[in-house]
């Protein structure tokens, strides 16, 4: 089960009535960030989510409207108590990046541990989030992220019988431990069938539209992606920014067969972006004009 | 005449429903800033007050909660077309702090130039403000400021004839240019009478009382003051954390003879400070409990 919230849908700007882009996420009592523009703080308090259970924070790249927020953070995730480490994700340079703005807040309870990106694409294993890093299209260096929630296989009783599994090592196994017992390697396949469908939730913000994006955004369970600009005579501007339409943005969702399709990241020119989901219906049915504060639930698919 | 707004009224950090404590003040087409938390230019956006004639930015001291949204916001007032230099005023280090933040906002259309104070106290006068910098008592480097507007004595037509001034000169002198004409030099002082009372504003957050306070504060028209503590028993607290409770907040504006006294800077925890109001009203009655948002347009007194 993953859930998600939309702390803001904002871009370049944090509005009176607008937080600027983020989103959080909480599986199994671990909560995952991306982006933390001014406010950030603000809007997870407004949703009245956690702070202390944040271990993860992935940052989409380094413009102000989405790490500004990070040094009060950080003091709050302080103040909450926290004592364990957080891990940062970011862009090449991400560490640097985190010490200058730390002037403003150099004593922490926890210790930060970055992971710099360096490649199109990486994947990261953090408690239950498999994380996948792809390289977007921007003005600077900028990442979107894959967050999913792998699913194991079934319990098989007759598998483990016909594998000679003592009794007593199942539920270990089922729970994916690697056992040894008396010289023999257990591993949890000898007891588990097929994989099974997990979740997948895709976010990408500032960049245009590339076949990377459609890749990374196969079949994900929900898509959550900038719609800088709603207007069909933006599309130069659009292309001038590195930004994307409402358009453009459906036209991904279509083509990468995602299930629901969220949009945000809005100009704060685009004051009200939701007269403008008509025009991209006939291209993704599933769309929403993404709001402050909405947030979803994702469960697994029954068996 | 002199226009403020305080922008916020909270410390430590920013409440969904409470800005950071700063302050904003508008004279004949020039704004000045003290102080710049996390949020404060959406504070601004919401009281629809505008970026572009922010000539003057004053910083306390470089704690996140009055500094965190610096970087935003000069990428905000960057983006209302303004181009002329911003000073930028704060304690020892404020260049240094500021380039760090602008690791994330290193491209600006307009200068910035630093005044850093190193003295007790330094009087700078920028466009029609007098500022008076002050240290005050915190737990790192911090300062109170004064700003001041000062009013000229009346035009004397008297004192004019009587010292012999063309009456060409007149109107330029009782702006306050000095001339030369043939040789002989002409000042404001020989057309006008007596400096007359001018309006003052006293700001202080993150102290505990001093007499330096009230001093500076002597006679003020209105001052801020951080009250971080309205209950009676958090005054060992209040030492601890070098801030102020609501008492002592209200004697130094007794003691200082202000006019009026507007509290701000709540602690988090103190939910409604509202409530406080009526311990202090018999030391200092003129006490205002400080609301986001509020503000006052300060007059010359009639001649």
């Amino acid at each position: 089960m993953l859930d998600l919230c939309l702390l803001g849908t904002g871009g370049m700007m944090p509005l009176p009535y607008r937080w600027l882009t983020s989103l959080m996420l909480r599986c199994n009592g671990s909560s995952l960030l991306i982006d933390a523009g001014e406010g950030t703080q603000i809007a997870i308090k407004e949703k009245g989510w956690s702070f202390n259970p944040i271990d993860v924070i992935c940052i989409t790249h380094f413009h102000g409207d989405h790490i500004g927020g990070l040094p009060g953070l950080l003091l709050t995730i302080g103040n909450s108590d926290r004592k364990e480490p957080i891990t940062i994700i970011g862009p090449k340079g991400i560490e640097k990046v985190v010490k200058q703005l730390r002037v403003i807040a150099p004593e922490l309870p926890f210790e930060l541990k970055f992971i710099e990106l360096t490649h199109k694409g990486e994947t990261i294993k953090i408690k239950d989030y498999t994380i996948e890093a792809f390289k977007v299209n921007h003005n600077i260096t900028c990442y979107g992220y894959n967050i999913i929630i792998e699913r194991q296989g079934k319990f098989i009783v007759e598998k483990a019988i016909e594998n000679d599994i003592p009794k007593s090592l199942w539920s270990r196994l089922q729970k994916g431990e690697v056992l040894e017992l008396e010289g023999r390697r257990y591993t949890p396949d000898l007891v588990l069938g097929e994989k099974r469908k997990g979740l997948k939730v895709t976010y990408c913000t500032d960049t245009r539209p590339t076949d990377a994006i459609e890749a990374f955004a196969k079949d994900a369970d929900l898509f959550i992606c900038e719609g800088m600009y709603g207007e069909q005579d933006k599309q130069n501007k659009a292309k001038e920014y590195k930004h994307m339409t409402f358009l453009e943005a459906a036209n991904l969702a279509h083509k990468a067969n995602v299930n629901e399709l969220w949009l945000t990241h809005f100009s704060p020119s685009l004051v009200r972006p939701q007269e403008y989901l008509k025009d991209i219906l006939p291209i993704f049915k599933n769309a929403v004009v993404g709001k402050d504060g909405m947030s979803k639930m994702l469960a697994f698919e029954e068996d």
